[in-house]
């Protein structure tokens, strides 16, 4: 049997998602920029995608703006937001829990005079609203936390940050990084004050290598990649119409199904924690079952170190990962455990178990069996 | 019948490329970051890709990284290097043809403060040799040619230029735009002295969203897009392993049948070219038809605008461009006729016929028969 418990790392595309891909590689090819009819044919593709996006965001389709993937989309907002409002100050406001993808961007702005504020968070790894309330000040021009965190499941809560954000920073721009979040909760960035908002694609069963960024129409950003003036010139290359095309009817067939989706999700990850709390020493991190992303369950299992336990997983089909497989350093310890104050035996036991619609009670069965089997032996072995 | 020469803007991609996107989209979908065998098998598609194109260009494996496409490739070769080598000089020379991917990032470089002289071409749109020479300085740090010209196929001497950069300017690197020449030429940076490569995957029947970047390992620079540290930290976001998996299959069966495939592309050129000279009034543009790029034809039908020969031919199911597609900006006067020293009204009646080997003589034959006909009622309606 195989369970693949990673998908927050990455998730198998649909099989309606690679037919367009293939129909756009290999019949409606065309450049979009083209002045014929291949061109307009391949455009209609991208214009399907942003009404699709516009609608489930309610937004409006020129504030879509697509991209490489999350990666680029949190870049583009964060440079791109400093950038272009470093006359009205430099300061800008993140969390210690950020995927690298903003922590790193972040890293590269102080060094380029900017002051970044780091906020912490709770020892559910949700951020400290009173020290972002003393974070905020005039002069602040950009706030990034993200929605769901990659590692814990840890939800912010983006409305009341939002909210907040504006009140006392009137020049503020909130990014959001809703790489975890998009396609497993209702967003509506005009109700929430999120100016601008990251996605990738292969998160939701679309294809790698592309993504958007939801850029508020008020909102002023520096484009990052220059050329022949694509998508109103915020972002130039030839649009990956492929990638694009498959977003779009990922997007779509996601948020079509939101509701039975989530409480799917919700559903496997309370099977899997009852049948770990079965076990001896696991711990459970982050908040609450129910109040935690659905896809995404941490769990420290004392004493045995993660590759060890996710390697015996992986020899009996069962895929999971340690930390954040988004992070090419494979080894490098988890920050959003470290900065939920979570000792260093714990956090270097602790797996990710994260989940698609696609998988089954079974493959919990499965893996709670394996795990049964195996944690009592590996313990045996790893205790000094 | 339909006779598609708009393959410099964009080409269908190969059945086999489709194939393999297909099959790492829905079976070996893992993100080649994850620690488990499902990141395994994704990281060897990235391997097995940049393998072949390491071989192709005979430079190393390391040296070799993926972009979104040729127009990132562009923007993290010119901001990377003048970014990473500014302490050293701040001076950077480019020419009046360049793509706007590498056009409109030097015109932010100018504004950055970085120096940049842009070096004329002669009427065939060839760089100024003498010119070049006049330009390079001991702080030039950064020199950056096209390969093969995009709107009229002109050929930059690569070698003659990369010999006299590295003589004149010691500490200059040379980056060259490659994008429509990979997959025409043997490319070999090393002996050319080329420290920086842009390369497009989809004007070469791969997939779109994706292109690479040669950086010579002695180059230094810095990386534009942060994150999870993918590809040793050059460029972070998850591979698109699709992407790049295609891309490694289309270099591959391009590269096999080079020669071939550039003998068919002259021939249909030429066979073209004698065609339309039988026409009154048309003048081919550019170098001589084999000495130019063998995909591509520049042709100006005096006294016809050009996008009313384009539709005209589109309703007949005949596809070509007017100046370069690859800008969105569908209207905007072509640079590189206008660097030439066309008259205006030459410009404005120029059509780009640019072709793929899947193209065939019978094609042609039909294109200039629909010339035939329609060039002179055109005329007829648009002479003023």
């Amino acid at each position: 049997m195989e369970a693949y418990f990673d998908n927050s790392a990455t998730t198998r595309c649909y099989p309606q998602v690679a037919q367009i891909v293939v129909k756009t590689m290999t019949e409606d090819f065309g450049n979009p920029s083209a002045m014929h009819q291949k061109g307009v044919e391949a455009e209609k593709y991208i214009r399907d995608t942003k009404e699709i996006l516009a609608r489930i965001l309610k937004v409006k389709e020129k504030e879509i703006f697509f991209t490489s993937g999350g990666t680029e989309s949190n870049n583009l907002a964060l440079f791109g937001a400093a950038q272009a409002n470093a006359r009205s100050g430099k300061h800008v406001i993140t969390t210690a829990v950020e995927h690298a993808a903003v922590g790193q961007p972040m890293e590269r702005l102080a060094q380029m005079g900017y002051e970044v504020t780091v906020l912490p968070v709770d020892r559910t790894g949700v951020v400290d609203m009173k020290a972002l309330e003393e974070a905020l000040r005039p002069d602040t021009i950009l706030v990034s936390t993200m929605y769901v965190n990659n590692e814990v499941g840890a939800v912010m809560p983006v409305e009341k940050i939002g909210a907040l954000v504006h009140e006392k920073s009137p020049k503020a721009l909130y990014h959001v990084d809703a790489i975890q979040a998009f396609g497993k909760y209702t967003i509506h960035p005009k109700k929430t004050g999120i100016d601008l908002l990251s996605v990738s694609s292969h998160k939701l069963h679309g294809p790698k290598g592309v993504g958007f960024l939801y850029i508020n129409e008020k909102a002023k950003i520096q484009p990052q990649i220059l050329g022949g003036g694509q998508q109103d010139g915020m972002r130039s290359g030839t649009d990956n119409v492929p990638g694009i095309a498959g977003l779009g009817v990922a997007a779509q067939m996601v948020y079509d199904h939101l509701e039975e989706n989530r409480e799917h999700l919700y559903q496997l990850k309370e099977y899997l924690a009852e049948g770990l709390l079965k076990l001896d020493d696991v711990c459970l991190n982050g908040m609450g079952l129910r109040e935690g992303a659905p896809q995404i369950l941490s769990a420290s299992f004392l004493g045995i170190r993660s590759e060890v336990l996710l390697h015996t997983l992986e020899d009996r089909g069962i895929y999971v990962s340690a930390g954040s497989a988004c992070s090419s350093h494979k080894r490098k310890a988890a920050g959003t455990l470290a900065a939920m104050g979570m000792p260093v035996s714990q956090k270097e036991s602790t797996l990710r178990f994260s989940f698609s619609e696609e998988n089954t009670f079974e493959e919990i069965d499965y893996c709670l069996e394996v795990l049964r089997e195996v944690v009592p032996v590996l313990r045996r072995y790893s205790r000094h």
